[in-house]
């Protein structure tokens, strides 16, 4: 399934959403007309687990691609939201894990040049949350290094402590496309959640799709563009530490919590390993793809105080 | 006021308390017997901003010293959890920012001798959070060197974005205690996530104390011990970026928001900076203080996987 986040109307709560070809299936509405109760929230759903997931295909399943009114709307006419709207926690960001970039980087940043020996982990505050088609905010007293980065974002579906890495798929919700982005010129003293944690810095989205439809997270080609130039592109299967490894890893001190992100890193070609070096700037638009999960496309806007 | 999250018993729900000598006053039980509305938990209280605190304040001083039945107890019978026992995001951190921490964190970790010339900010997951007393994990398969850091614990009140230094204390809730526990050994690339961000690493307590009763943060003493020894004493006066600082530069890109909660860096003293080197192990007690907040004791426990 392809779960969306979305307002049916600018003053319309959020609700929880299908993807089915073009329509949004309104879950809760669905539920209701069959006498089924859903969650009505993204979270509510993952905290629901396996039975939630299950109830929801059951009335899919019933329904037939036949939608009582008022349950369903062409996507045209809703207004996606990031998935997740609203994290629990900071975004779990992996740095350094594709080989190429481990290469660009160490020629333009203060990275080494040595392929990490385990996965380099930071974090993005929910703050830096931001939707299909929002503005990247781009505030030029602080910045003049606005990079892009397109990932694979992993969804974790169940608490997962110390979890073996044969494990640790099952321990997965879904997968999603972000973008990290990073303000080159404001790391400090090698921590980067200052440069990757500002608000608007984690467009995200358009959907979670499950993971019974990928159950190979390293063979998805992903690909971002700025002003439709393409930028980056490349496939997850040259990430260094797969999926399953970073949950293992990170599990191993960290339990990971239902509804917890991981972006998983990105490949080469981020502005700051170009020759010359390429920056974001108000009136970029930037395009992010992962295959078979969806699209994000963000205006950088100028958001520079007075 | 000093305000407390509690469990009346082992079973009983998390309750929001106020510190009255040796009692704990159930804020909502004492609201409902004067016919007031407040809210349930600390995270309810700092949203319901300065309105909140003046209601609370109000009840108190209707109820002068005298409880009525079932709306105290004696400290001495309650379980204190941690004033904000599940933050909405992640501790923000900040590292290096006692003048003497930087010498002694340069001779014996990787960091730099030169004093930062911005506050650096890393994070802590929810996950790290216990209450007073809770046991701090240790895992011998993860780290041989386990260390602490006493922090004075800054409680955003309401939302700071982009403020300025004169400004920044208005936006405060009130102070705490929070021991930054490290496993020295598990830094990655710079990043101190995953050393600072294990499970268990942030106690945290024992109450919050309302701003109005600490004007000025910065001439407040704290100190730590080890198994009764000596190994931290400084005063908040000592630090490099002051609470004001900290707020200023963060909110610069980072929008602070009600309930986030800012460890504003420890004094020096850690176990990484004597010599020969110490390191905490299973059977140890640490116990933290900041003078005119509280005191925290955790014993460390052997939390090694079979």
């Amino acid at each position: 399934m392809k779960l969306v986040t979305y307002r049916a109307s600018v003053e319309a709560a959020a609700k929880l959403g299908v993807l089915v070809e073009d329509l949004v299936v309104d879950v809760q509405a669905l539920a209701a007309a069959q006498g089924v109760a859903l969650p009505a929230s993204m979270l509510g759903l993952i905290d629901a687990g396996r039975s939630g997931l299950d109830a929801l295909r059951g009335c899919l399943d019933r329904a037939a691609g036949r939608f009582p009114a008022g349950t369903a709307t062409a996507l045209a006419n809703v207004r996606l939201l990031a998935p997740i709207p609203r994290p629990r926690k900071n975004i779990f960001g992996i740095g350094l894990n594709y080989v190429e970039h481990v290469a660009e980087s160490a020629k333009s940043l203060d990275t080494s040049r040595e392929l990490p020996q385990q996965p380099v982990v930071f974090s993005k505050p929910p703050t830096t949350v931001i939707g299909p088609g929002d503005g990247i905010e781009h505030n030029k007293k602080m910045t003049q290094q606005l990079d892009w980065e397109v990932e694979l974002a992993v969804i974790i579906g169940t608490t997962a402590r110390r979890v073996r890495r044969e494990d640790a798929l099952g321990h997965v919700f879904g997968y999603s496309v972000m973008i990290d982005v990073s303000a080159r010129d404001n790391r400090r003293a090698g921590q980067w959640i200052f440069s990757k944690g500002q608000d608007t810095y984690a467009p995200f989205g358009p959907c979670i799709v499950t993971v019974d439809e990928i159950p190979d997270p390293q063979g998805l080609d992903l690909w971002l563009t700025v002003n439709g130039v393409e930028k980056q592109r490349s496939n997850t299967r040259h990430m260094l530490f797969k999926v399953d490894h970073l949950i293992a890893d990170i599990s191993s001190g960290i339990t990971l919590e239902p509804g917890d992100i991981i972006a998983s890193g990105t490949p080469e070609g981020v502005g700051a390993g170009r020759s010359p070096q390429e920056w974001m700037w108000p009136g970029d638009v930037v395009v992010a793809c992962v295959a078979g999960i969806g699209l994000l496309r963000h205006p950088v806007i100028d958001a520079t105080p007075e």
